[in-house]
């Protein structure tokens, strides 16, 4: 009932595009592990309010030995490469068909589910590139009454980590609390993983901002496009996490306490920021399009004025030489340019020429075309 | 009670349209055949969990046989352009007038109904057209208890394959659950086949994008307008969609079971999926418009900048020739053009004009106006 | 209690604005007759599952007999200029003084409302124009217990004649049902008559694509505000009725029995139909506007190539022909413009114009600004 | 607890956004008269089904005579500028303080709240103004058992003239029907003040059209924002305004009886239609915004056409005669410019030249850059 | 468990970012102490009907021999930079510690929560900047049976100061109410706060607007940008702060007492006026940046008229003048250039160019290119 997705890596392409979503399997059910998946490792905590173990495991059965204990046990899977152990710890967790299905088939849109005593959170994590824009990743979570089972894509990237040191150092209430504090732990900490993406986006709209007023370019228009198109990725990513966590707060549960709802509120403030903000910054970039486009405007006018400024002085006094380098017979009449032969001619010709240039100068200097000092300054 | 409708073949344009929506017909309960329409055929599917029974039927009678049969039967119409049969099918199944009309005269909105004992899901499924866009196609499914009658427009487009080879090598689960799952499989199936329409979409634009940058044509512009039309479409086929196998996942009605409402919600993930997909390629298009027109006044400060630094370096230059071209009598006068008679006269003019044009070329490059390598590179 | 409304014929443009909406009343149950409404006309069709009758009527009076009577009663009132008549009527049907005002005094927007035991609903028909655009009219039905009175605005303009035909020629199961069925079969009616105006608009937006992109002049611009405008407007008729007829389905009124509610759905499913329509029209229209905006800037670049390139190759040239042109003394030195003397001069300068006026034009020919194949094409 | 508001007189501009709000006072409960605002005048009309006494009141004392009886008592106050009188209102009528404040400090946004048995309306009326735009005021109505007290900005607009007559003079069933009528009645007249305003835009905007399709200049520009900001502002007016009318149907009030909620009913599709009217308008006039700017381009095309066709005929022709006026030495060697000695010489140039013009002409004809009919029919 | 947040005053670009959101802590009950933060003073207000005591406290301590007795007490600490001091409040006034959190790590979003007799409210205030833009500062309250805990971030803005005078003064009805009057009067001075930060923003646009139509410049460009963008982030405050309101008035809570909701009815009524008015301003700065756009083709439309004019004429003239430039040999041929040797040669040669240059005025003076007073008018 597994089948390999076949490898894509000769088309660079894809690979883009596989940020917008994945397209569902075939057959409801069938479990496709991406070749290029990293093999799946797997890390216990089980920890009490005294104690803590943490430790690697090598196969899946393990885990059903803490799984009985009173002690809370978080069973953290990190890659989804390694068919075997996932479909193994499907039997040990009791996992539906349809969950196992949508936690390795990265299914792209977070949402939450109850099956039989156990509570499927799918979110998404984002964590910002090294260049610009971000790298997205799913985080599925099965909880159960004394135990979290959670799933990553990616064993590198790793939003986790403040958490167990939480647990490992026993900083804060989380080794006073139950499980379900926990999940919001993780929660709490895939949220704030939104933040140092978006504020990246608020400085990269910043930059595009005086670019796109004073120095528009292709690449500018570039920028803003791709811009537009992560926040839109972006958004796609936090308004289903919001239903997934507003679902969390208000459905009865016993799985969840009265006290850390609680919590979840404040997580749900922080999820309800971050749409906030993504629709800012989509707003925004949406506004830098039409400065984009006015600038564009701007820099031809600037360019006109020049041409003009140019054209229409020295057009004018071209034609004033032309006259005079006509070869009309003076000798055969005394009206066939007779300037030629005057004593003043060359002088009155050249004054002529300055006194029009002056008054074309003047002209547009009360238009305000002569005065560019908004470009250079900024160029 | 069947009226022939017209041939509009001589009109191709109409050909078009007709993807946008059909006419309804003009009294209620009529059944107008399309004369393009393909001929009818019908394929039985009989199974159980030990047996399948694959074969095609002649008349619709045939199928009664089965209907009494604990077994499931899957009576598959393909074309819908043989009228006899249709109307027997229609006697054959009880089916109200209304229901026989919306099958046949395709109606484009996907929809559910309740009527005694069936439910009848009209749906559309999407086949990506060899070039481009896609082919839409109304799938109409009529739910009894142990039977399930599937009619679907047109013969060569077929998504239902997958799901028959899973009934015919018994894969999955299929063959264990009722016919409910049998709706939901073909179901995922059609939504299934979105994902291709929508990769071909997410290709498109990305080319599109480079395009609409560095390459604006009046090709471009059309591309763009044409992608948003087929999105409209699309969308308009998706959202209804939604809607029905939601109401089939809440509105109770005995024929689907509990556990198969379970696989539904998959289906309808799916759906909102592909929805958000649409959505998001719908913004990406309506961007790429502004970026078009912003790459189009871009491509016009190019020219301008040619046009504006060839114009602005020669036309002084042309002033200072004519001026030395005037005929200005030298010997009448010592302020005649004295500059024609000196030694030095011709080298310090043409050096005067060298001065000129280097001062003007530092001027634009300063100004940025010279650096034209991103045109180059990408034209 | 009924003034004439003054008539303005004198202001053409008045006329236009009409379609837009009818400006209410001075006083709540005044009736102000329209001096340029048709003379009102009344014909009766009285019939039941065996027999028809079909007549004119003269005065309101006589359609009191026909009310008792358990066949249907149809009584249907074209033109709205006959004042004594309508008055009449509202005492022979009881109608409270709004719907007689309502009824009358045109108020445009599509509603339902419940009288003491009459079911008042105002609708708007629409139909295409000869040259463009589409003619709307208000359809009024009253509709009492084995009665339907209805009032159409002007007598030429008649979509109900389908139905009259069904009726006397006894097709369908009109004659079978109450006349709540023939409330339906005249809505299904109005409804189907937004479908050739929408086809219409379908085929004016097509061809309004190509000659915005490849043509676009002044009145392509004012084409596409106009269809803006058009659309608005048919989209205020159709979203009201939408609400009217859900209200007709889900309301609960003994006056329409379960079995047209059915029927009913359908209508609805049209109607929506329709507003998606509208609606994607809408957006296309919108779309056209940008894709004019960006073709206008499209051409702008073609002038400005052709400009551009001609400029750039003479300019240079003839500032070298100016230069040949000048009067330098060459007696009075030899530097003085030697070029003048020397044996090959002539030759070699053109040559110099030529190798300068073959390299410009290979530098626009790399650019792309020779290639106006797509211009001439299609212009 | 009175404050006199600064008269800001000396700032015009502020005169402007006092229509658009007014800043709430410091001190909840405060009154603020304007220094500017009309001093107050007091009408009483006191009416039932036989007589109808018409008279102005001194001081506010005078009313609780009338309160009492058991006729209709409708005492309009005009002129928000004497506090005294308002003060002394608001202690017969026995006024909350935050209602009073309303009233007086004019809120803007239309509301409707209940107080211990009485009902207090606040709406906008709107009179369009001479020039263009309208003025927008407050009218406040405080309903009790069988008294209306109502609040007007300024006795000169005033759009209660019609129910006043209908009052002295009989007319309609208003002097049959309770005090409920009559704020139906007054309701019904302000609603119908809008109409005059929306059909004064109406026409505004059908000129602008062609103003901004065939003759756009800077002054269009500016109309076209102004519609926009009016009709922001009319919008704003107009959407509480339905929400106001709306509770009064729906909520369950004892001071207004079912029969007038039927009327009012008819008087909420009036507001309905005048938001309608709005909306149109507002999308009219955006898209005016989408034309203006097309039309300004297509404006540049024809001063381009004319520049690229005069520069591209006479450039090349200039460099023509330029070669000619070279000076080469024709006595020095057969080959420079022998064709200044040829006989036919000068005519074969002048041939050439008009070949190479009628040539140009003939390709600027065929793409269409010399036909500007349509630019000269309509400036 | 407190930690110190890195300064970040070397990046001064992140300062404007900090107006857009506070990436929340790591750690959930984290209290982090801004460097920048101002310490922390802290003001107390005991009321009652007859005695206002108004002190400064030095330890928080102080405050719990206030909170038992009957009398109000409002503990005001203004600053939020004294870690020590925080900590002791929230043990004093039993807070919980995530309301401690988010009233100390300023989390931006107004919200209010309940939390075991106590009512925490968080909004924010705006304060007009002197040279542009608004300063907005966070505002925590916590309500307890008979006291108010307020929380604001920075001393030097209090909007609080007039409600100070009205207790301090007994003006008003302040002093006879409760607890709850006094956190109603703080949120009326509050949203009182953004009328005249609207009042700025109006007459910003109003500016702007002029100077988009009529002296378009990148200034102009960068400050409706910048409009856009401060008004979003206002948006973005007032939103949540109508939730807030809103709950207060209809969640059921002992704190708020029936009398006080009138009073918040009126409060929220404000705060949906703000609203329109930031919704209002947003519309129109969008419908500038088009006017702007506009408005800068208009310019190069006027920019162009000046080039075509003089080059459409002067190009001609300096074509006829090169014409008569050229050397044909009028000896050779009596072809040759006959028009220089006759008498009136010159004089009608000029005549001819002036002929010429008329023609082309007239032509472009029908055009209306040559009436540029609207330019000249304004600049």
């Amino acid at each position: 009932m597994v089948k390999k997705r076949r490898q894509r890596s000769s088309k660079t392409k894809s690979k883009k595009k596989q940020e917008f979503y994945h397209q569902p399997r075939k057959m409801p059910g069938t479990i496709i592990i991406d070749e290029n998946a990293e093999s799946s490792s797997m890390y216990l905590i089980e920890y009490n309010l005294t104690e803590v173990i943490y430790q690697p495991i090598k196969t899946p059965e393990e885990c059903s030995n803490f799984l009985d204990k009173t002690s809370i046990s978080w069973i953290d899977v990190r890659g989804l490469g390694t068919e075997d152990i996932l479909q193994k710890m499907g039997v040990v967790f009791d996992l539906h068909p349809l969950v196992l299905e949508d936690v390795i088939n990265v299914v792209e849109r977070p949402k939450i589910e109850e099956h039989e005593g156990q509570l499927v959170i799918i979110v998404r994590m984002v964590i910002p590139k090294k260049n610009d824009g971000f790298h997205s990743e799913q985080v599925s979570m099965i909880l159960g009454e004394n135990y979290l089972l959670t799933l990553q894509e990616e064993p590198e990237h790793d939003c986790f980590s403040p958490v167990r040191l939480r647990i490992r150092y026993n900083k804060g209430i989380i080794r006073k609390r139950g499980v379900d504090y926990l999940v919001y732990a993780l929660l709490d900490a895939i949220i704030d993983g939104f933040f140092p993406v978006l504020e990246m986006y608020g400085e990269r709209i910043e930059d595009l901002e005086s670019e796109a007023i004073f120095n528009p370019s292709r690449e500018t228009l570039q920028k803003i496009y791709r811009i537009r198109r992560e926040l839109l990725q972006l958004r796609r990513s936090i308004w289903p996490q919001r239903n997934v966590i507003n679902s969390l707060i208000r459905d009865s549960n016993e799985l969840i306490s009265d006290e850390v709802r609680i919590y979840l509120r404040d997580c749900y403030d922080h999820t309800v920021q971050v749409m906030d903000m993504v629709e800012t910054y989509r707003e925004l970039s949406s506004s830098l399009m039409d400065v984009y486009l006015s600038a564009v405007g701007n820099k031809m006018n600037e360019i006109m004025k020049v041409l003009t400024v140019v054209s229409s002085i020295f057009i004018p006094l071209t034609f004033i030489a032309g006259i005079y380098g006509m070869n009309f017979n003076t000798q055969k009449s005394p009206y066939n340019m007779p300037e030629l032969n005057w004593y003043w001619g060359y002088p009155l010709c050249l004054t002529l020429m300055v006194i029009i240039a002056i008054s074309l100068l003047v002209f547009f200097w009360k238009r305000g075309w002569l005065e560019n000092s908004s470009t250079i300054k900024h160029d």
